[in-house]
């Protein structure tokens, strides 16, 4: 029987990943991933390895979550090293949990390997932190994301605006606008500074600072910050472009 | 002139450090580093490189954040690759912003590499999940230490209780029987499960598993976890323990 670790692969520079997290992906005999890990970390994996994409595609095909569930089972019975590789880390966001909980339920051995979160490692790409002493004490993760099973989202944005410093939006591109309109309802400014990361590190890599009233429209997938800590860090990463010209 | 890498350790394993950090601190000619951070990563630098502790004592002794800035400017001067070490994450509770803030406003180049930052990555050897379907969408990262300008706590639990489903709390040790109590103030109720991780991966590491009403002294530093989160995550380590035996 073999073991399955459940790895963060970190934000999306191949470097970013750990050094665990790495030694194990190029042990690996089977490496199930997810969609968005950085391919040159595919090609560190070790010849004759199983390496199988289970992500979900942008129109939502791709194995489901069950299917996952079995896979990891499959190899982990006929294989040692089992990898499952997530985006950023796989207990923020990703369904790692679940899968540990479902490996253990049928007596397979697993454990994870943290990696940089996408909504922390992605906005300091751009010098934003989430937090900064005289700006931001808190900061909130939270999903953008409806619960599939119920009309409302997951989170209560309205109580939210008024909690935390500073708040970090995943999977929140397709309700930016409403999200947006919570928030100021909430309380929150519409002057509020907001940065919008798409797909830090990749090619197709996109950043947008702007305010909350302007907050609509933004390309998927995408990481949402939303605070004053947004205007001090992109004033500083400014600041550093224009020194290394 | 040399260029400032503001780097994060991770939680505590060294081989929870990201590729691109040890590969840093491989080829750094000077490191200033916090207290906490693993002896193994020190014992990766090159011979004849500069290493400083420049970490607070537990009696607050060590050199202040100002003086910390000016050995940065001082040896980025006179060296080439100068590496700023955080434990776990240099933007999340570090104070990595504010050094890069002072060094550009010297005119000297930084960058963060991020790490695993400890409010996710200790809670993660046990298993325990920030956020997990079904059980929480929301996560707040906080600061449980007082203002040092002001007499009050920097963030308002009781308006935090209700509003996000899981609390981390960095640097909570001293206040956390107060916190407690205002987030039970706020709503939470008593029997919420409670997890406190000191020191994960290091000697000293101890685990507790408690409830929000008996959360009282805790050892310093620790990382705090309030929410049902906790249980879900204390049962699945269980289990995993089981499965090993």
């Amino acid at each position: 029987m073999g073991r399955v670790y459940i790895v963060g692969a970190g934000p999306g520079d191949p470097e970013l990943i750990t050094v665990k997290g790495l030694k194990l992906l190029e042990a690996a005999d089977v490496v199930l991933h997810d969609r968005l890990v950085p391919a040159e970390l595919l090609r560190r994996v070790k010849p004759g390895a199983v390496v199988v994409d289970v992500g979900k595609r942008p129109g939502g095909e791709g194995p489901s979550q069950e299917e996952i569930n079995e896979m990891l089972l499959h190899y982990a019975q006929r294989y040692g090293v089992v990898v499952r590789l997530h985006g950023g880390d796989p207990l923020v966001f990703g369904r790692g949990f679940e899968e540990c909980e479902f490996l253990i339920s049928r007596g397979v051995a697993c454990e994870f390997v943290p990696g940089v979160t996408s909504g922390l490692g992605a906005p300091a790409k751009y010098f934003i932190p989430p937090v900064a002493r005289g700006t931001a004490s808190s900061v909130a993760l939270v999903t953008g994301r409806e619960d599939p099973r119920k009309a409302a989202r997951q989170v209560d944005f309205k109580k939210l605006a008024g909690a935390v410093d500073t708040i970090v939006i995943y999977m929140g591109a397709s309700a930016a606008g409403e999200i947006a309109r919570e928030l100021m309802e909430g309380g929150l400014s519409g002057d509020t500074p907001v940065a919008v990361v798409k797909s830090a590190y990749f090619s197709d890599e996109e950043f947008l600072a702007t305010r909350l009233a302007d907050l609509s429209s933004v390309p998927n997938p995408s990481i949402i910050v939303v605070g004053r800590v947004v205007e001090r860090g992109v004033r500083l990463w400014e600041a550093a472009r224009r020194l290394s010209l």
